[in-house]
This record gives structure tokens, sequence and C-alpha cells, in this order.
């Protein structure tokens, strides 16, 4: 098999990447990476991605990481099979573009933080940093602000149709469904609606099947 | 004229953007937003970027913020003049996307918040935080080994020629030449060979000219 994803399954960078296969309707190798034993931070993983962070992506010759830059590789690369996830016209692109910025720098700054916050810690036995969560709460809310207008301008964030901006939301705003967070997109109508379209994408229901989450 | 661009000069995005057009050597309208009167926060600032920061960007009736997918629609669009700033082949594109995603997520987290820390608060009257500093310089340097090893390998981060990932870092890597930290690029031979020719790019002696600055 051509294609193979190292990652792990509370990865939510890990997450994206088989989500964007599923849209496409790709086949691949999971390759499980035991974060716990520090699979991560050592050979041969790392000379994949010297930063020691899942996931690590392999396509033939081609090894790739950083997840944004793994489904932007499967959207081009396979842009004829499954869901288009790019628009064709070079200004919409850009729009597109734009959105991705704010998804990768805006959005998933505060949204991540609130996820391990809030649903992670626990987990691992650590205690949630009341402080930093309300403080990230504050943040994510202003950008919802914005969404809440853009989507009631465009039924996606990138424009008329599902693109990598929406794809790559679709993780962590999982997540915060599962937590009190979830009252900050429930106030938002626009952004209530688009997030019960993400989650319900059949890619979506496949990888949390392949997952067993 | 087509292309404004609304900046600010000390705004790193901002410089990001005028050396994209410079590179491609595009004829420009700088308009001057005014930050310390809160242009920025205000119609009509804000119908252009929700988020209300430097720089927007317009070229004709496309309007743009966030400086990475205004500079690569810059690249795109504007393909055939100037430097090209993308390879064509989509696996060596592939590989450039990585390298963007680590300066966005990981270059420009620490840079940035260190060139704040050290050049812009005492210019604002406010005080370092030196427990950040020293925070940041540690992330730095991690950053930092990593690109050694990938310009141990290859002479620009994207490849063997100058693309967006390198002009992407120029503002912040200008702004921390000129503290402690240089120290940090200067003790990896590799790195700071590539900090004296991206520097030296005759198209951000042009920038700095044109922000006077």
């Amino acid at each position: 098999m051509a294609i193979k994803v190292h990652g792990n399954p509370f990865s939510p960078p890990s997450q994206r990447v088989l989500l964007a296969l599923a849209e496409k309707d790709l086949d691949y190798e999971y390759v499980f990476v035991d974060m716990s034993a520090g699979q991560h931070k050592k050979e041969p993983f790392i000379s994949i991605n010297p930063f020691g962070q899942v996931p690590a992506f392999e396509d033939g010759d081609l090894k790739l990481f950083e997840s944004r830059a793994i489904t932007r590789y499967i959207a081009y690369a396979y842009a004829d099979k499954g869901t288009p996830l790019f628009d064709q016209d070079p200004k919409k692109v850009a729009i597109t573009s734009v959105w991705l910025e704010v998804e990768a720098l805006k959005f998933d700054a505060a949204g991540s933080k609130l996820s391990f916050e809030i649903l992670i810690k626990p987990l691992l036995g650590m205690t949630t940093d009341e402080g930093a969560v309300e403080q990230q709460q504050g943040q994510l809310a202003s950008v919802l602000d914005v969404y809440e207008a853009r989507l009631s301008e465009s039924k996606y964030l990138g424009g008329d149709s599902f693109t990598l901006v929406d794809l790559h939301h679709v993780p962590i705003v999982n997540n915060l469904m599962k937590t009190k967070v979830k009252a900050l997109f429930d106030a938002r109508p626009h952004v209530s609606a688009w997030v019960s379209e993400i989650l319900a994408r059949p890619a979506w229901a496949k990888v949390l099947d392949v997952l067993k989450i």
C-alpha cells in the first residue's frame, strides 16, 4: 500500500489527516505510534518528523509531517478522487487560504488548548488550569463571533462548499462538543448549524469507526 | 493602482507582504494604518479584516488578510513575475508546505514573542518579561536545531531555491538580529549562513527603504 499514516487515535492532527483520506476515499495503512512509550521521540519516527510529533505521512517515497501540509498535499495530489477539497478559481483559493490561516493561528490556538486542558489533562491525571480555560474561552468566543458573521454570508467558512478549511476544524470541534465549551458554539446559530453539518460528514463517521473512539 | 496594502511599518506581517511584492517587482499603494489611533479596530479597516490586525490587502475587488495567505496569493497570481516563490513539482510543493507550517506554528510562535518582549515592549514603555524570554529562547533553540540539520542538506528551508518559506522568516529574523537572541542563530553555522543570505535579498533592502526603518 502506498500511503502510510503514523498517528495516534487521540491526536487531533492525526484525526485531521485520516479525515482528509476518508473524504478522498483513499486506502492507507495506519501505523499506531505508541506515545506513552515515547515512540514519537525516537527513530524511525523522527527521521520523518524531526520535531517528534504525530502525525507523519508517507506516500511512496514522499515523507511529510505537519497535518495541514499533509491534507493540502492529499487535496491536490488526489484532486480527482472523492470530495473536492479546494476550489479551482484562483481568487476563491485565495479566500480559502485566508480562512485556513485563521483556523491554524486563531481557532486552533484557543481550541487545542481548551481541548487539552479540559479533556486530555484529566485522562493523564493532570489538573486542569481553570485560569487558562477562562482566558482561552474568551479568545475562542472572539473567533466564533467572526465565524458567526462569516457563516451568515456563506454556508462554509471557505465559501459555498465544504473545503479543507472546514475539514481542519472537525477534530477539535468534535472534542469541544463534549465539554462546557459547547455552549459557545450553541449560542451562535450559524456556527451551530455549521458544526452540525461538519460533524455529520460520513467521512468523519468512518474515521471514528477506524479509530474506535 | 490595483494592489493596495494596508499596513504598519513596525508590523512584521505587514513587512512580509511588502517583501513578497518587492520580490515580484509589483507596484502597489501603501496605506498607513495608524494603530496608535486604533484605525485597525474600526471601519473601514475591519470590513477587510474582521480580526482588526494589519496587514490587509486588496487586488482589484479581491480583499484578503492574514499575511501568509496574501503572500501565497501573490506567489501564485503573479507566478510569471520577478522571483519564482514556489516550485512547480507537486512533491516539492508538498515539502515546501511542510516548512511553511513549521515557520508559522513553530518558528514564529517563539520568534514573534521574543521580538515583542525584547524590541517592541520597551518602545511602548512596557516591561520585558524575562521569564517569557527565557522560555521562548528555549523553544526557538529547539526549532533552530532542526533548521541546522535541514540546512545542512538543502540551501534553503523549502529546498534548493529561495521560496515563500524563507521569505516568511525575514521580518522576524531581521528583528531578532538586533537582540541578544542573535547568539542562537550565530551558534549554528548553516543557520547563520542562511540568515546572511535571506537578509541580503535586494527586495528586502527595497522594503526597508520604502518603510524608512
